[in-house]
């Protein structure tokens, strides 16, 4: 039996990028923080916790040892109160979020009206629209809130990470109409639709998929129904135990995916679990 | 009988500025020539003839007079000619159409690879090109061109001001997909949208809509066709001697609208005949 794991399987660039710096961090410093939780893992933030780092929701005050910052960013107004209190900082915001963070802050500086294409409560879109000026930002999930946009000489448009690029170019479209200039900066990650279409060509060509994530995880489950639709033979599992056997009977090639939020032990323990029951 | 005439009857702004800038020209040098015809009217060419304007395809040598710079502009190697030679200019190039040449400048200068969407023919697409980095200006007439552009760090696009909003639209949604910076100017003159717009809503209040121009004029007739989707009484006239009595029957309201390349006194030779012919 053959077994194919997505490249693009688990976490993203950013967020083994943030979960390296986190354990390195662990190594260097005795008393650590982290400004809200590192990334959407639950196991993940108890692997942390048993090595000393406290999540925390307010920056914690001056000599209270070291803030981690998670990979989608904290807002410019909590990096200056780090700043003040002189704590010493172990920045783990995705190279992409910092990026949209510069360009809100260029384009604003600019006198652009800066629009921000993404979900108002996400804490990435409230670290990157702190970096503009106040009054002169909006947050827009679609195209129908995009028509509510004031007219204005010049409009800058940026957008959250991880949203569609279908949503994003509907916006700039409806923003053609609203400023003479329109400033426009892709900031979406591909890393969501990259480990998608990779799925989607895995699923295709081998007779098991298996998706690995938590239940409760949108992205996870999102992976699955992708799948299924071009693999009947799709399962979605949550750790390695949730095998069965009997899946495997008459397989000859097993493709292996994860979500966004899966720690690559996960993976890893079921990668284990199926050469065991091949018995290869 | 009440005749209602459309305020964007006819000419626009900037080719009702060039032609008085040509006939003011007349009066103050001996030596007149223009860089191509001034507009599109044979009529108004003519008259200009009369009154001593030739129209030449080169820029003349240096000592023979003043040269007339058209609506939509000249390239910037004419330009520049004319400066060696010495020649006067009056520069009658429509004031949107410079800031379209100015933004392609600025766009080139900023390292933007330059977009502009319009027809490659057209000798406003001409100008407004010559003035962007060679090797790095893409003239694109539709979404379908668009995708054949080369993927860029930054994209600049402009429009040939008479362009359609919904064509620009879609190819702005193209470039997205080529380059993570797009900068777009909104470089299109809504004087033939507010014009049609117009004619619209006239045509749908009076008893007999005249649309005045050559049957030969593209625009001239695309106003007619939407004059008549609204209003089966659309006439589409060249002169006022077309006018019939008979039209006139039983109508209280007449709408009158002209297309672009038709001069003034053709529309007021027709209000004179309708004023004749109501006895009013
Ligand atoms: S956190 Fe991940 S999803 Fe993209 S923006 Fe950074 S690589
Ligand atoms: S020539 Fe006329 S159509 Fe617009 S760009 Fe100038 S007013």
């Amino acid at each position: 039996m053959r077994i194919i794991l997505a490249k693009s399987a688990g976490f993203c660039f950013g967020v083994k990028r943030a979960t390296r710096m986190a354990f390195d961090a662990t190594e260097e410093h005795d008393h650590l923080s982290s400004l809200g939780p590192i990334i959407h893992s639950p196991q993940l933030v108890r692997q942390l916790e048993e090595k000393g780092v406290r999540v925390v929701d307010e920056v914690p005050p001056a000599g209270d040892g070291a803030v981690i910052i998670r990979s989608h960013g904290v807002t410019r107004g909590e990096m200056e109160k780090i700043a003040r209190r002189q704590l010493e900082v172990v920045d783990a915001t995705c190279p992409f979020v910092k990026k949209a963070q510069e360009f809100a802050a260029e384009l604003s500086a600019d006198g652009y009206h800066l629009v921000l294409v993404g979900e108002e409560e996400h804490p990435e879109v409230q670290g990157i629209v702190s970096y503009g000026e106040e009054g002169r930002v909006s947050v827009v999930a679609n195209p129908e809130a995009a028509e509510q946009l004031p007219r204005s000489s010049k409009i800058g448009v940026i957008a959250q990470t991880t949203q569609s690029f279908d949503n994003f170019n509907a916006i700039v479209g409806v923003c053609l109409r609203k400023a003479k200039e329109v400033r426009v900066y892709n900031t979406i990650c591909d890393a969501t639709s990259v480990r998608q279409q990779e799925a989607k060509s895995l699923a295709a060509r081998v007779d098991l998929m298996l998706v690995v994530g938590g239940h409760n995880s949108a992205n996870t489950t999102r992976l699955a129904v992708i799948c299924r639709e071009l693999q009947d033979n799709t399962r979605h599992i949550e750790t390695a135990d949730d095998l069965e056997p009997g899946w495997l009977e008459g397989v000859e090639t097993v493709g292996l995916t994860a979500g966004a939020s899966t720690p690559s032990w996960l993976i890893e323990q079921v990668v284990a679990r199926l050469e065991t029951l091949a018995g290869t």
